[in-house]
């Protein structure tokens, strides 16, 4: 026996990630009892970032800005192109703090069941953007490592292949402070294969 | 490195209760990447909710009427009123589908130590519903089994000694589909008194 509009907003609340029927009742309940003034903020900043927040138009990254922070920072490493699938990605290369080069967002992956092709992931608009930009001497290729992820690096590398670039993917392997035997099989044969010096 | 305008929303999110930095990034991106309407939806339906909800004159109960539905709603049975300590609590009750009658909504528990008292849970009006509405025969208090809800109880309990009405309180004891293995000491102790002929 909700009010209409309490049970309006917890339905508009599930629309957001990993939040189900309990979880939104909780929130729309603890906001309205407890955290008016922070909801109000929600809502507005929410208008506002919604309405504002663009895709960069050189990497393709989320962006109020025509250019994003990171295509505009002085400070970056020209020489180097990293390529992932979505925002999400750009923002824990990011805080792992390993990488100073730029970005390219493709806001997704291969995946032709999907109807998702090289067009529709502007993969002809980064091909240009390679080919122009003479000192990019580096693409990193940061897909996931899925099967539609290696499709998109794969074709990538085919597209390419007339350019002076060097083409790398990351590495794939045992993760840091994991225990070989509880990685799966597949990981580890990647970390056999991809073996190195030291 | 994220527009200032995504961090905002970052920020914002992180009012909802359960969800700290991770999980507020992750519903930003997800809202501006994949969401949009739904986020506009939100925005808007929070923003209205926030604006017009307030608390039902009668049980205080959060609603956007100045009487919410349960109040009002003819079917109910007058002769019993539920006293519960939030909103939370009369949805658990009405989702149990075991209780037909009235609720009144404290909207806390008696906690002097941090400054609520009988006038801040609006005992006073509370006491003054019972006196003047006759129809009521039975209280139920429902507050929760802590030693503020305790607390609570006896203070309604004392306040009403001289009412002609049957106070109760709700069971305490093993839950249903628990195992007597599992649950702690005084909940053993509330059920082993709290037995009942079979």
């Amino acid at each position: 026996m909700l009010s209409p509009l309490i049970r309006d907003l917890i339905d508009a609340l599930r629309v957001l990630p990993g939040v189900g029927p309990k979880s939104a009742q909780r929130m729309a309940l603890h906001l309205l009892e407890r955290q008016r003034a922070g909801g109000l903020r929600l809502a507005d900043t929410l208008q506002r970032a919604l309405n504002e927040v663009d895709h960069c138009q050189v990497c393709r990254n989320l962006s109020e800005q025509p250019v994003c922070g990171l295509c505009s920072h002085p400070g970056r490493d020209d020489s180097q192109l990293c390529i992932v699938e979505s925002p999400m990605d750009v923002l824990a290369l990011e805080q792992s703090g390993g990488y100073r080069g730029r970005y390219h967002v493709l806001l997704g992956r291969l995946s032709p069941l999907d109807g998702i092709g090289p067009g529709e992931l502007g993969l002809p608009a980064l091909i240009e953007r390679l080919r122009s930009t003479p000192a990019i001497r580096e693409v990193i290729i940061a897909t996931n490592p899925t099967i539609e992820g290696e499709a998109t690096a794969h074709y990538l590398r085919e597209a390419t292949r007339d350019l002076p670039l060097s083409m790398t993917r990351i590495a794939h392997g045992v993760p840091v402070g994991g225990e070989l035997e509880f990685v799966d099989g597949s990981t580890l044969s990647h970390a056999l294969s991809g073996r190195r010096p030291i």
